[in-house]
């Protein structure tokens, strides 16, 4: 049995750089498809085009209009190929509309250096255990958001203010995280974890969801099995837009993919 | 008289969605050209192309291969308009060479909204007169960026250890900004600053010229008059790749802009 994800996230090539898929409605949330998930499709797209360049880079996608349930056509237009790098641009389409156009570069993250030189902090979250399972959301929140099913999501329980109405007014949101069937992560599937959780505005106190205008991902490593931590931050809510920036760190203590997108404020 | 940004990133119609520029080498740095100016280049193609949408939100820029002085041409392709924001995608080309092609959404920065929910904290610069000007730069890093004479640049005394063979070996690089002959800043020039300052790896020790894959920037307000503070950061130096983070403050104290970056590693 392939895991939930990888069935859900399949492409089979109809054409030279083309590519269908089947969007789940397991990844419903509010009025339209999660964003992460689109990305790991068109990221399936993308390994299947590009052979000898398995690993995202960094990908950076533009949501055009919301994604619904049922058939969609990922077109793969190489940019360059040369070196150790490939880029090229992608478009996931429903019928005639663009539902997100993007642009990626891949290469070999196995092949890269193995110099380290990072300030970056690992998220402090206490044990899974004392931290509060997803399952506890709001049933408001789950109702609107079957994609929460996917996941095993432990929160941190002083950011998890908004599970009970009080959000902490601090815009950060860090939690534990895997796929509920244990679909261990890899480059793909980061690709969908830096969109996974809430909205890091529940946190200030702005329930609804924030649409993204775009989200660019760098994948900087491969992930270790296992639980990964995953910590959202917005630093700046300001024009009715905020920036949200996502990392996730693996098993073992590495950070293997940062994010930062532009979402609309949520009318809250 | 024109000021030199204006006249040097200036665009010309040739055809519907179709530019010619003439990229200057005042601009040079290391091998190429340098990339915030040539982000400018493509930010006015794209304001003269969307009339009633004059300003950058989000622009998503791929370095395909490195721009020499001399003619380019960009072509911006809309891929939506509509509501108050539209995408297009561009390519900035010399010859039959892409050296850039981006993304990018475009709206009026006049229009949004002013609830403001900021945490984030402008950088704590001395007074500009206790700041190190460019010019102090060392003479091997002035010849090879003659770009560095546009600029009027104040670091940060305890961050521009660089400067003097002694670098801090911290990941932060911040300095007052303003362009040379009083040009005062707007939506557009913002994106060349996100790219003006030295890379923050030479803080890290290691010289040279980092070569950038992709660059997003976020504007998010127009600019006051006046100085402005940018302030770069890496985190995340690993796999030959490093992460740059800028966040440019205008002089009302206000997070005009900020941009991430994802470049290699200097040989150094």
């Amino acid at each position: 049995m392939p895991y939930e994800f990888d069935s859900q996230t399949e492409v089979s090539r109809v054409a030279d750089g083309r590519y269908a898929a089947e969007l789940s409605p397991g990844w419903l949330v509010g009025g339209g498809i999660n964003g992460g998930y689109l990305l790991a499709v068109i990221g399936n797209a993308l390994r299947d085009r590009l052979p000898d360049k398995p690993d995202p880079l960094v990908v950076s996608a533009y949501y055009l209009s919301a994604s619904t349930p049922g058939p969609a056509t990922v077109d793969v237009d190489v940019r360059r190929e040369g070196g150790s790098v490939a880029t090229a641009a992608v478009d996931l389409r429903q019928g005639e509309d663009v539902r997100i156009t993007a642009l990626a570069t891949y290469g070999d993250l196995g092949a890269l250096g193995d110099d380290v030189r990072t300030t970056a902090e690992e998220p402090d979250l206490p044990p899974v255990e004392d931290c509060l399972p997803s399952s506890l959301a709001p049933p408001e929140v789950r109702a609107i958001a079957p994609l929460m099913d996917r996941f095993d999501m432990r929160f941190h329980p002083e950011q998890a203010g908004w599970t009970v109405g009080a959000p902490s007014g601090n815009g950060v949101l860090s939690a534990w995280f895997r796929l509920v069937d244990g679909r261990e992560p890899d480059a793909i599937s980061l690709l969908m974890v830096v969109d996974a959780l809430p909205p890091v505005t529940f946190e200030l106190g702005l329930p609804g969801w924030a649409p993204t205008l775009e989200l660019t991902a760098h994948v900087r490593a491969r992930p270790a099995p296992g639980w990964l931590k995953v910590r959202h931050q917005t630093r700046n809510l300001a024009g009715g837009m905020f920036e949200e920036d996502c990392e996730v760190w693996d098993s073992a203590g590495r950070l293997v993919a940062q994010s930062r997108q532009l979402a609309r404020q949520p009318r809250g």
